[in-house]
C-alpha cells in the first residue's frame, strides 16, 4: 500500500509520512483526533492534522521538557504538567524519585482514552499512585492551583483548544500558582518557522519570571526539526546543579547531565530572535 | 501557482516545499541540478532529488562544518574542501583571517557554475585570492596533496558520485595529506534517519584518526532536520582553545563560542550509536 499521511507545517512546508494503516480516527469535542502506523517513526498521534508524537521521537520531547526544569529546580516534589494528555510527561517526571505529586490537567479527555489504548509505551504510568489526573480546562485549573515547585506548559499548537496557553496572563496565573522557587516550561515551537510564536511566548514567559532562558531540543516530526522550550525561573537558576549527583529510577535515550547545559547554547539568530 | 517539490528524503519520509518557480534544470555529467525558486525557504539547489542548499538555511551547514574544525585547530592556514562547489564553505572558511589557502575541490564544474550564476551570496568568495578552485576527482586530488591544516568533506549523500567520499581509504589519504597536527570534518548525515551512515563515517574516520568526535547542528531541510558531522584530528584536541580571543571577520548567524563546544554534547541515543 502506498499511503501517506501529510502535515501542512506550514503554507509552504509538508512533512510526508508513510503509513501502512489508519489504527483510529475520531472528533473529540476538542479536535479531530487520528492515530497512524508509520513506517519510519512508528504509531503516530495527530491532532487537527498536526503530528504530536510518535513512538520512535516521542522520547525527545517528552525527557527535554521535563528533566531540564526537574533537574534545574532544587527539589521538585510537586508538578503539574498542562496538557500533555498522552501521558509521555508524566511518564519522566516520575523518574525523578523526589517527586510526590505529578499532576496532569488535559482539556480532552478523549486524548488521554487514546493514549491508554493506543499508545501504552507513553501512557504506561497514568495510574501511578502519584499520578492525579485532572480533565478540565487548565487555564481555569491553574487559577486555583498553589504551592507547586515545576509547571510544564505541554501544549498543541496556538490555534484553537491551546490558544489561551500561549498568553501572558496564563503565565502570570502560573508565577502564583508556583512556589516562591518555582520554574515553569512552556513549549514555544520553531525558532526556523515559528519565530513570532517564539518570541511572543518568551516576552510573556519575562513578563512574569525574573529569569527566561529559550532551550532546544532536534525532533523530526515537528516542523524544521527544532524545537524550542522556554524556561521561566522565580529565582536565579543553578546552571551546575543536581543533576550531577542524582541519579533517575530508568534510562534516558536524549537527556544527559551535559546536555542540560548545553541545551541552552543558542545559535546566534536564535539569540537575536529573543532579543 | 500551487506547485510542490518534493524530497523522497527515506523511503518512508518526504519533504515538501512549494515552490514558485523552476529557475533552472540540467543534467551534468554527473547528476542533475535543479535551481528552484521556494517559498519557505528562498532559493533552493537540488542535485539527484536531494536538497544541498537554500538560501535561507544554508547558514547552519557552512558555518558548522567550517568554524568548528577551524577554531579547533591552532592555526588554519591552509585549508581544503572536498565537494560544496556552491562555495559555501570556502566563504566561511575566510572569515578566518589567519587562512593563506583555501583549496575547492569540486568534482561537477556545473555545480560551481550554477552556484556563480544563482546563488551568488553563496558563491561570492570563490574569486577570492586565497581561493584555489580544483575541477577535479578529490579522492585523486588529496592523494597528491600534502600540508594541509584542515580538510573539509562537504559531500553529497553516500550515493552516486560521493560514494568514495565515505570510504575508509580517503579518510587514510585525507590524514596523510594534513599536517601532524590536522583535522578532518565530514558531514556524515542524520542520526535518526541515517544512522548506518554515521557509523560507517565514524568507525572510517577513527580508523586514521586517533581522536574522532561527532558534533550537531540543526538543519531544517534536511533528513530529521539534525544533521551530523564527523570530526578527526590527529593530536589531542584543546576544546577551550582560539576561539574565545580570535575575532572572524564577519559575523555568524548560527555558530557561537558556546556552540564550538556544546555542538559535542551529543542526546544519549546518538551517544550510544557511534559506541
Amino acid at each position: 500500500m502506498n499511503t501517506w499521511f501529510t502535515e501542512q507545517q506550514t503554507e509552504s512546508v509538508r512533512l510526508g509520512l508513510k503509513i501502512s494503516s489508519i489504527v483510529w480516527q475520531q472528533r473529540t469535542p476538542f479536535q479531530e483526533l487520528v492515530v497512524a502506523e508509520t513506517d519510519a517513526f512508528g504509531r503516530m498521534l495527530v491532532l487537527d492534522g498536526a503530528v504530536q508524537t510518535t513512538v520512535a521521537d516521542e522520547f525527545v520531547y517528552h525527557e527535554m521538557i521535563t528533566h531540564v526544569p526537574l533537574f534545574a529546580h532544587p527539589h521538585p516534589r510537586k508538578v503539574a504538567v498542562i496538557g500533555g494528555g498522552d501521558g509521555g510527561a508524566i511518564r519522566e517526571i516520575l523518574k525523578h524519585p523526589e517527586v510526590e505529586e505529578a499532576h496532569l490537567v488535559e482539556i480532552d479527555g478523549q486524548v488521554i482514552d487514546a493514549a491508554r489504548r493506543f499508545f501504552p509505551t507513553i501512557s504506561r504510568d497514568l495510574d501511578d499512585k502519584r499520578a492525579f489526573l485532572h480533565v478540565t480546562d487548565g487555564i481555569e485549573w491553574v487559577r486555583q492551583a498553589r504551592g507547586f515547585d515545576v509547571m510544564i506548559v505541554d501544549s498543541t499548537d496556538p490555534v484553537g483548544p491551546a490558544e489561551g496557553l500561549f498568553a501572558p496572563p496564563f503565565y502570570r496565573s502560573i508565577a502564583e500558582a508556583l512556589n516562591p522557587d518555582g520554574i515553569l516550561v512552556a513549549q514555544s515551537e520553531s525558532p526556523f518557522l515559528n519565530a513570532s510564536v517564539v518570541r511572543r511566548v518568551v516576552s510573556g514567559v519575562r513578563a512574569s519570571f525574573p529569569v527566561t532562558r529559550l532551550y532546544l531540543a532536534a525532533i523530526p516530526t515537528y516542523p524544521s526539526g527544532l524545537w524550542s522550550f522556554t524556561l521561566g525561573s522565580k529565582t536565579a537558576l543553578n546552571a551546575h546543579g543536581r543533576h550531577q549527583q542524582e541519579v533517575l529510577t530508568a534510562p534516558t535515550r536524549y537527556w544527559t547531565p551535559a546536555l542540560q547545559e548545553s541545551c541552552f547554547a543558542l545559535p546566534r539568530f536564535v539569540e537575536e530572535l529573543i532579543g
